[in-house]
């Protein structure tokens, strides 16, 4: 390899965590792989409105779908100038990278790829399907988005998922409801890891990191974000499971080197 | 290994493609999960209305819970008369019979053991995201059983789901939506086994059988039986995704075999 990989992320403010302003979850599952896998790479911010004009510049074609079939456009994508290709969504991506480095730490291992491929859905299941986690987060992560991507969040979101006044601020009832709901996401995830009683198996493949551990990790790092690392959320947060999700996001600590990187020219 | 190990199935009327009577897609899972290890095992008939007579008999708590709260009794589920264990679930056996027989083909290899667990999730919710395979296989379904389970089924189902009417007969406008969604299941399945472009990977981990391509190939045996082996409807299904499911199935036709066995003494 000769040219580092071009890593776009939505950037947000800095904050104690996330000194750099990294930001998005989905985004940081893109990262941790490009670290673990120790890829030479750079960061170039992209605010949310300008996600669309990089797809147009760069001449990609949108990867999902709007609920009215309208094209979406999202990151992460990465451009590797050493093949000239963009790859847009984090497990397309490492799929990607997989293959193009061979000789990095396989994310998808093939013989796990299509059950992966079964993961990515039942993971979004249980993330998503009741609305916990974004009702617990929505605000503070509007909050932690710089000018032009906050005010495009906000709009968005609005229109998607109803005014932001109706999320569960601290200190209401809703929250507690959702709450709990958050501490069942997390203890249906640890059922899968302990599906066969084993205790002790810290990653979905046991003692390698799969993709599987990095969309996980990439939703906690910034859940600890949304939170604060020292905020009694994330405490508690890190006591559930008999402290699993403290080992597991331990573990990712030597992965979570971010370069400051530059805005986006369009 | 000195005795067989007891397999509780739900019996049907006995058909073409299922001269014993063998029905329930669940136990299929079991059946083929014995055959695939090759371990000796007999077959025990057991009625619907029977199953909790069956648990209370051998002292065995219900694994799954009813809506309300209340046990539900389901098979399949073994007893190893080797070990004295009764074990109920389809997963739940595969990993017994893995920890207890490890010198049989192992069907939940250990580091896809959690992928496998999340891969339940996921494919539970393609399998009965929507109604449609219970719509177009409900009358069948229930045609197919023996008297006393017939009964049984039709009263326990139509409280569920609703009169068994209002399912799509043939020929209605109904049914081709309903097949249109059978159609999107088997092709995200598809989707899931070629995620990485692979066309040609026919099993989830590649060229070994494991307990994800046993839950496929239960449900595809008894969508086979419920529409007929020479039906329209089993040839437009062995053409989907490029003949995938043909070829799936005719790899598992060296583990279908079934015993005569013989009805539950309680």
């Amino acid at each position: 390899m000769v040219e580092p990989i071009v890593l776009y992320e939505i950037p947000g403010t800095p904050s104690a965590t996330a000194p750099t302003g990294s930001w998005n979850p989905n985004c940081w599952k893109t990262r941790y792989t490009l670290n673990i896998k120790a890829l030479p790479y750079r960061t170039v911010w992209v605010e949310y409105p300008d996600i669309e004009t990089l797809y147009k510049k760069v001449g990609a074609e949108a990867v999902e779908k709007k609920a009215d079939g309208s094209p979406y456009y999202t990151l992460p994508a990465i451009y590797d100038p050493n093949t000239k290709k963009f790859v847009a969504e984090s497990a397309a991506i490492a799929r990607y990278l997989d293959k193009a480095y061979p000789e990095s730490h396989t994310i998808i291992p093939q013989d796990t790829d299509a059950l992966h491929a079964a993961f990515a859905v039942a993971y979004l299941k249980v993330l998503y399907g009741g609305d916990h986690l974004r009702s617990l987060t929505m605000s503070a992560s509007q909050a932690a988005l710089r000018p032009p991507s906050a005010e495009y969040f906000l709009k968005t979101r609005e229109a998607m998922y109803g005014s932001f006044d109706e999320f569960a601020p601290k200190g209401s009832e809703k929250r507690g409801k959702h709450w709990e709901g958050l501490r069942e996401i997390y203890r249906t995830l640890a059922g899968w890891l302990e599906a066969d009683g084993r205790k002790d198996r810290l990653f979905f493949m046991g003692e390698r990191i799969s993709f599987a551990d990095v969309s996980v990790a990439g939703f906690l790092w910034w859940i600890r974000r949304m939170f604060g690392e020292e905020s009694d959320e994330w405490k508690e947060i890190t006591g559930w499971d008999e402290g699993r999700w403290k080992r597991f996001m331990d573990a990712f600590a030597e992965y979570e080197a971010v370069d400051v990187g530059s805005d986006v020219e369009l």
